[in-house]
């Protein structure tokens, strides 16, 4: 991952929920995921408070260090969504509403009253972003896309969303478990990695059946190398017990 | 929560496997569910690859800001384990071998080698912080605590450290589901959280078996009136079919 020209990404979480431990974010890893196999590398991820400064405030920080930033969360029409304000706000943008999505909101069987009519308000300048799940509309607006919190709506909207997306090399990785305590193969693992400065190699311990072990892990944009560097490590570790991972 | 002098924490995820989406994160969900037992409020999050100066900048940001930090992630013993030394480094610290560390290292029946001594380096002015599950030391400094990212461990850190942290007011929580779409709950709903700006009113949707609801969440330090407000919100829902949640 030392290719300096690989495009960056940042994901906004947006909840109390998720901050009060009520509930398990889904989307942090469906969009690392995704984003790897499209080769965008998610530097990082913030989750925040449904507070209007606070959100503006990492937005405008986000957006500015990364080439795309994705939001989840707080566009639902009840008082405590307020993503859509706060990131107007970020943009210095009026709150409009989007005739297209007024249009579809109505169009699916239900009134227009106030609360539906708060999910068509986008930032002047921002385009929507289709929901095929449940037709209130995500948005985005320069380098920053706004999504729904729910998982299966979040997802659908990625999806949308990353035709518009950049498709650099994808992500390779290949992994293998081995049985044995980290601190008795840090040393070999440190050698390979450090021969090897395009790779990222990841060392993750688990403990099964009482046994302990590590998931070891080779990640890069090159498929050949990672193989090669991820028999080496096989190699090294040649007397311990290892395995394809489960 | 409007209560200025309630303390306040953020938490630093460490590792680039949360963000290529190879782990889920468990670790967010039970902090924030601990730390509001102990009337703490967790601010923000982040999650940060396992580079040196992100973690140190975002720690020191945080630090900067909120009355605690907890880390989790990277203080094993293989090349990727960086956290320690980032700490050091934010802190302007000595990274030193902390005897008692290396002692408990030692005492649980492995040859004490580069590695694993590796795992007894912590900040000068760090203390350490018991890890009863698998021996090697989370540490904490100033207001930063580190643990372990395996769920396990960290949750034994934590319980650990909690003994070092203030009992605020434990925050409460009354919930109830509503069948019905949150558009059409919003205006009586928006009514009772302007009413009572001493409790957090959170609306969560669902889709259950084909139904369309929302789970409603009623959040704050004084019991009764987050079951008076709980109440309200029935009575104004009454019509509707609300009951208990799942």
């Amino acid at each position: 991952m030392s290719d300096t020209l690989q495009a960056t990404a940042a994901v906004l979480i947006i909840g109390n929920e998720i901050l009060s431990g009520k509930t398990q974010d889904a989307n942090l890893r469906f969009l690392g995921t995704e984003l790897a196999k499209l080769g965008i590398k998610l530097a990082e991820a913030r989750v925040v408070r449904d507070e209007h400064d606070a959100i503006a405030r990492h937005l405008n920080e986000l957006r500015s260090t990364y080439g795309y930033v994705f939001t989840t969360g707080g566009i639902g029409p009840t008082h405590d969504d307020i993503t859509a304000e706060a990131v107007a706000q970020a943009f210095g943008a009026e709150l409009v509403v989007d005739e297209e999505a007024a249009r579809r909101l109505q169009h699916h069987g239900r009134t227009l009253n106030e609360a539906r009519l708060k999910m068509a308000r986008i930032p002047a300048g921002a385009s929507l972003v289709d929901n095929p799940v449940s037709h209130a509309p995500g948005f985005h607006i320069g380098n920053v896309f706004v999504f729904a919190g729910i998982p299966s709506v979040a997802a659908a909207m990625f999806e949308v969303a990353a035709r518009h997306l950049p498709k650099g090399d994808a992500i390779h990785s290949a992994s293998l478990d081995v049985f044995a305590r980290e601190s008795d193969i840090a040393a070999p693992l440190a050698g390979i990695a450090a021969a090897h400065p395009k790779v990222e190699i990841g060392s993750y311990p688990f403990s099964r059946n009482g046994r302990f072990g590590a998931n070891l892990v080779v990640r890069g944009t090159d498929p050949e190398l990672v193989h090669r560097v991820a028999a080496e490590i096989r190699s090294a570790l040649a007397g311990l017990d290892t395995r394809a991972p489960d």
